[in-house]
């Protein structure tokens, strides 16, 4: 079966990989990532938005291939500079090419165009082959709940919530997540091109990436969700849990937080089928692990994103699964 | 004679070198300059302060020596990226390390600060032994009129006013000036410290800078020349012109501007004599050049600031005519 438009909702690294094996797989089709934007952050007053980032660089040849994110050839002149000024934060992994981008987008953001128009201006410098659309124009941000403790590390009692990214760069994800709040969400709506996208696909994918705090922040949209469930097309999901571990990122540290095992029936069970007001229509999970998911098409194949080759042949059994 | 509190007018390269010969001549002196921010300019969105970095990095040691402005061991990675995304404009150059100043100070004027408080806060890192105040915390831009020819280049009557650094930097001072607009110049006061400084100071050195765009700039802003008019010590300049030449810089093709002879009689009578509602007390032109000043104490001394050595002598040469 052959596929018009195809749209994929992503985050970032995984996202990414999936979306570049996809363009491979159905070179003939219309593509369209809906990416998470739940990651964006403020850093020395610079708007950057890591998984649209990593998407874009991935897609037009600009990422570092080693690290998974940032751009190849990276030099860190300006962090060095802001570090001897003792500019906050530190932590943040702000490469000088990669700053370029920053400063495009903040410029354009700061000049009132929405973060949709943005993108798609970033995006006619790196020709990504694929349409790619901020999952809102609205800003959401993630914050995680975590524990308080005292200047020794003694626990208190008291609770607060830090950006998602200080949780995962700064702090490694070490602090046990207690929540995760999605600031600004109640405002948020779809971007535009989003439902319409969703309204016309005749196959949407759910790539391999963080239930929770990627897929599941994207859902969250108000109205998003509604859209998704609409679409013409067959929703097929890929599982980030392999053999019970996430292959990379943070899932294992998020997934307990909502009661969800780390297993690819766990999160393909979290998301649901479709015909019982869940998500999915169909899921595949790695060759070797099994999963029974009631009412979804479930589907064992290898998952590892290890070459172009392996990750275009992901894609394919995707859409076959779509087009079941 | 020894002095307590020296106060400096000073635009960029010229005023940074005049300010490292002074801070050698007198090491136990207070030294406070008043530096130009005409030529201030939002380039990416972010705020550039080209004559107060040229003093800062000169006195803190980061200054490129070659170019006399901006950072030694420049890369131009951000630039060049910027270039790829064609993001206007290509001309500025915004070195890397560079880019860090303006962030820092970009992100504090957003947060409210003003830019005497924000110069302070970057000279923490420079320690330039020198206190650096802006001439006004207020908005100043030099605009230079210049004609508007049609797209052959064919004269059309018509004017249009360009900021001074797209003059000086991408047109390189190649379309004769017909006026300067300094914009914003009507709501702007001294920086919080200038009036103060003068009022005690028992010497003001008028560094040898551009006396229009520079200098000029400086005694445009509303209350600065009372202040500057009403200190307590003696005034003293030191001529930008020597053998009828710019050292560096543009004041030749300023100065026709204003209908002031470029030599340094012109510019010192430009200035006028204190005692005639002028500037100056006394007037520093280089060895050979005559200059007939009524009612200024003119002194014929090497003005070439060529190495250290003769910066501080220079800037001795003017400290005795203070002294006078």
């Amino acid at each position: 079966m052959s596929f018009v438009h195809i749209v994929v909702l992503a985050g970032g690294v995984g996202g990414a990989r999936f979306l570049a094996g996809l363009r491979a797989a159905a070179p003939g089709a219309r593509l369209t990532a809906v990416v998470n934007t739940g990651d964006d952050v403020t850093v020395h007053g610079l708007r950057i938005c890591p998984d649209l980032d990593t998407v874009m660089y991935t897609l037009g040849g600009g990422i570092d291939p080693g690290r998974g994110w940032g751009r190849a050839g990276e030099s860190w002149t300006v962090r060095e500079e802001l570090a001897a000024y003792g500019a906050e934060p530190t932590w943040f992994g702000l490469g000088d090419r990669d700053l370029a981008t920053h400063l495009v987008r903040t410029r354009m953001l700061d000049a009132g165009y929405p973060l949709s128009q943005v993108t798609a201006a970033l995006a006619d410098r790196w020709r990504p082959g694929v349409e790619l659309l901020p999952m809102s124009d609205q800003r959401v941000e993630t914050h995680v709940v975590v524990a308080d403790p005292d200047e020794e590390g003694r626990p208190t009692g008291r609770q607060r919530a830090v950006h998602f990214q200080e949780w995962w760069v700064r702090l490694r994800a070490e602090p046990e997540a207690r929540g995760f709040v999605q600031v600004g969400v109640d405002a948020a709506r779809p971007a535009p091109g989003v439902a319409e996208a969703l309204a016309t696909a005749d196959a949407v994918l759910v790539a391999p990436s963080n239930p929770v705090v990627s897929v599941g922040t994207i859902l969250g949209v108000p109205g998003l969700r509604e859209a998704l469930l609409a679409t013409p097309g067959r929703i097929v999901g890929v599982s980030p849990i392999v053999a019970g571990a996430v292959v990379r990122g943070m899932a294992d540290r998020c997934l307990p937080v909502l009661g969800v095992e780390v297993s690819a029936e766990g999160v393909g069970r979290h998301y649901g089928a479709r015909s019982a007001g869940g998500l999915l229509d169909a899921w595949l999970v790695h060759t070797g692990d099994g999963a029974a998911v009631p009412g979804v098409d479930v589907r064992a194949v290898p998952l590892l994103m290890s070459s172009p080759g392996t990750t275009a042949a992901l894609a394919r059994a995707a859409l076959d699964a779509a087009g079941a």
